[in-house]
């Protein structure tokens, strides 16, 4: 057997094994009762470390070292380069800082859960401080590795070919002009009026709706499922893509538009190519392209009002008992676009989510670069805060700092990926009205046009190409943030 | 590190991969979109080549051979004898006729599938020779590495320590009585008027109506859910039980009485020692134990007046719209301890499942041991039919011996676990009503003295006991067949 032949075989055992893992990681925030909670995590823990050992194998080194003397198809070589991707992020850090900083982590995200209600950022630094610095050690090593800065190997995890430069310069344009536009928006909408949601919206009524908005975006049900979680996710596997969502009976438009999110999330995932199944190479390109199609279906697609209108008539359908003046289209337009300065990143809207996103990119690249200290933060939050959108967070810890989960469990590098994504879901827009009416696609409720053209440049190359060759091929240019910045005044302004 | 803790060790490592098969099976049967099989299964394939892998590691001789000259307790002995028993089990066959008989039985069975619709007996013998070709092979070894004969050995796997001989002794005594008091309980009941269920009986009432049962049979619903399947089971691991049921809207019956039945089950499971959690030792003693548990439930409390009376008036809560006189605990009792000579096996009442079973023993019996051929099934199903229920199977194979998926896939064994659960039942049931006041406690609604026994007597012993000494300790005698016979007379006559 071909050394390329071995690797193939040994990543399709990886990927069998990550199947269980997805699975019954679904389970355990979808399905499982609390008592189940301990012998699961034991059993997941379990499958990680046998992953992990089949992952650093001692013969890969070899099979990669004859792979790459094998004559190989160009397809074959991207297949090969990815598998070494792959191999490469589970071999450069030794077991035991994997173990230290998955202890350290676990711990100082544990305690965040009641630190983060008590707004106790003292006995949080305790434990953060260890995360902090077992990260700036991982990076050192992904740095040597890799020949980049200690930060920019840690986007390589999330956003492989990105750098903080490139980002720096992107973000410092959008600073530029975004916080103008945000005042601009605010004063413009003020003067609207509005009818909010009220009474009651049961939820297997937004159960139905949600499933009936499935359909129209055209997700398998053969190979997926709709079900409720804590924390609205997309997991499964790409022939079976578990979808979440939470619903609030009080409201039945932010789970809507969440269940559109996933579903753009789950469509990239059951799109992925069939041939490259099991391959890191038929995998998610990036955290960032990923969230382009959430992106694209929740901003782009779910928020135009031909979308609009179609769930403004779906809505109004499902719950006949409410007053149907708060589905009129226009109603709807305005509450799923409405702009406001606030603290909570998951909570903000389109316009000042880039804010949110900017600031702890800045913080998290200096942290890790060794610039800043730990301890620094919360003064750089609310300095960077007041400036992008004018709110303080002065001793307010828990909705500042400490109200994201990532940098609890050391996931630094992964913010960047959701405006990254913003971006190039307003740049794949674009490209794609080049050759597609998206308006009338839309209007016309048979989306076909609009997912062939997402099928065939992005969710059927699976990770063959770079993030650069990807979107280069699909849009003609590589990232090009004025392509977001013009969706934004389109729709805002 | 002791061998004996290096076996415990191992095992705990083996349970865990275990538990995400478990999961994982009950997940393709209650949650998996169709399109999901063919990923779930290459992968639930390689974890079982994993577990096999674990379970025939070479130094686990070793560690037994130590661990035998270990000082260890009385409980310490009986953990390492089920760990040994495991560990044999799954090394006494060659890998190449494990995985012969795994794939000519997957062969059979799917096609079975088909063929028992088309009643194609020729088609299928074709199919199940191989099986039962191998299955004797199977057997052969068995009977060589522990002395019994090969059926014995066969049953060993589901019933360690009963032997065909007592079995058969059992068994002649019932075909003695039996046919007799099944013509009497017939008669009997012909003269008796019911109402049947008729109209629609809305699946989420139904649903509804079985939770509060499992609430009234003290379900952990911290460690344990109620789902839906084609094929009703209890599944998941023992602090996350996962029962299925399938809804028919015709009647709410059978269902419900299904839910009693696996909530017999679950209870074992969840009943069983946490402290040899993931050890063989902690796990249930046999399929008879664990069906005398379900059966416990299903026929002994459940088709009891007193819990009649329950079921009834949960019924009537829950179906307001339908007539009140088919939920009345004389009719609902009449209802569920109807007597029919039929065809089918799963669908038989409580008073000729024995016939079902004892006429499945005696051919396996023989086929197994070399007695007869495979070709001789038919025949004989038909003539031992004819005897004990007085039906002609000639030419229906469909409803005679092509009816049930075990032999399809080489079961062997299995089928006599039905009736040894169904006796150790009444045993049980007989031995609890000397110190609790059985009839008493199922009035109240307050059944917990009764699971206290259970739990004390069969649930927290796990695997510790023989299966004779469990029951000898529980009842003060090994099975006794005839607290079945007393109980089916005080029931039916
Ligand atoms: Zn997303
Ligand atoms: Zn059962």
């Amino acid at each position: 057997m071909s050394a390329f032949k071995s690797l193939k075989d040994h990543f399709q055992t990886i990927d069998n094994f990550a199947h269980l893992h997805a699975i019954c990681g679904w389970d355990a925030a979808a399905m499982m009762p609390s008592g189940g909670n301990e012998a699961r995590s034991r059993a997941m823990a379990e499958l990680s470390v046998h992953v992990h050992s089949l992952k650093t194998q001692p013969q890969l080194a070899e099979w990669f070292d004859k792979a790459s003397d094998e004559s190989l198809s160009v397809d074959e070589v991207a297949q090969l380069r990815e598998m070494k991707r792959n191999w490469q992020m589970s071999n450069i850090i030794p077991k035991e800082l994997v173990e230290a900083s998955s202890l350290a982590g676990s711990k100082c995200e544990h305690a965040w859960r009641t630190q983060r209600t008590n707004n106790d950022w003292q006995g949080f630094a305790k434990n953060w401080q260890p995360v902090v610095a077992l990260s700036q050690e991982e990076a050192q090593i992904r740095a040597q590795a890799t020949g980049l800065s200690p930060y920019d190997a840690m986007l390589g995890i999330y956003e492989p070919g990105t750098s903080s430069e490139a980002l720096t310069h992107t973000f410092d344009n959008v600073k530029q002009w975004l916080p103008n536009l945000i005042d601009q928006v605010i004063e413009k909408q003020s003067k609207e009026s509005i009818i909010l949601p009220s009474g009651t919206f049961d939820t297997s009524k937004q159960k139905a709706l949600g499933l009936e908005i499935m359909k129209l975006l055209q997700f398998d049900f053969t190979h997926g499922r709709l079900d409720e979680s804590v924390h609205p996710f997309c997991g499964g596997v790409p022939t079976d893509v578990r979808l979440t969502t939470r619903y609030d009976e009080n409201e039945f438009m932010q789970s809507l538009m969440g269940i559109v999110h996933e579903t753009g999330h789950a469509r990239y995932e059951q799109g992925l190519p069939k041939a490259l199944a099991g391959n890191p190479s038929g995998t998610a390109r990036s955290m960032g392209i990923h969230e382009s199609q959430s992106l694209f279906f929740e901003m782009q697609m779910g928020r135009s009002a031909p979308f609009i209108h179609h769930l403004s008539q779906s809505a109004a359908k499902h719950f006949p008992e409410h007053d149907a003046q708060l589905f009129e289209s226009s109603n709807l337009n305005k509450l799923y676009t409405r702009v406001k300065k606030d603290f909570i990143r998951v909570d903000a809207d389109e316009l000042t989510y880039p804010a949110h996103v900017i600031l702890r990119f800045e913080i998290e690249r200096d942290l890790i670069n060794g610039n800043i200290s730990y301890q620094d933060v919360p003064e750089l939050w609310d300095s960077k805060m007041q400036s992008y959108l004018g709110l303080s967070t002065a001793g307010n810890f828990k909705n500042g700092c400490m109200q994201d989960i990532h940098w609890t469990d050391g996931s630094f590098g992964y913010f960047p990926s959701y405006t990254l994504g913003a971006m190039y879901a307003a740049q794949f827009m674009a490209a794609m009205k080049k050759t597609v009416d998206v308006d009338a696609v839309l209007r016309s409720g048979e989306l076909t046009p609009i997912f062939d053209w997402l099928s065939s440049n992005i969710w059927s190359k699976g990770s063959l190409l770079t993030t650069d060759e990807l979107v280069k091929q699909a849009t003609g240019e590589t990232l090009n943030a004025e392509h977001f910045k013009q969706h934004l005044m389109n729709r805002y302004l």
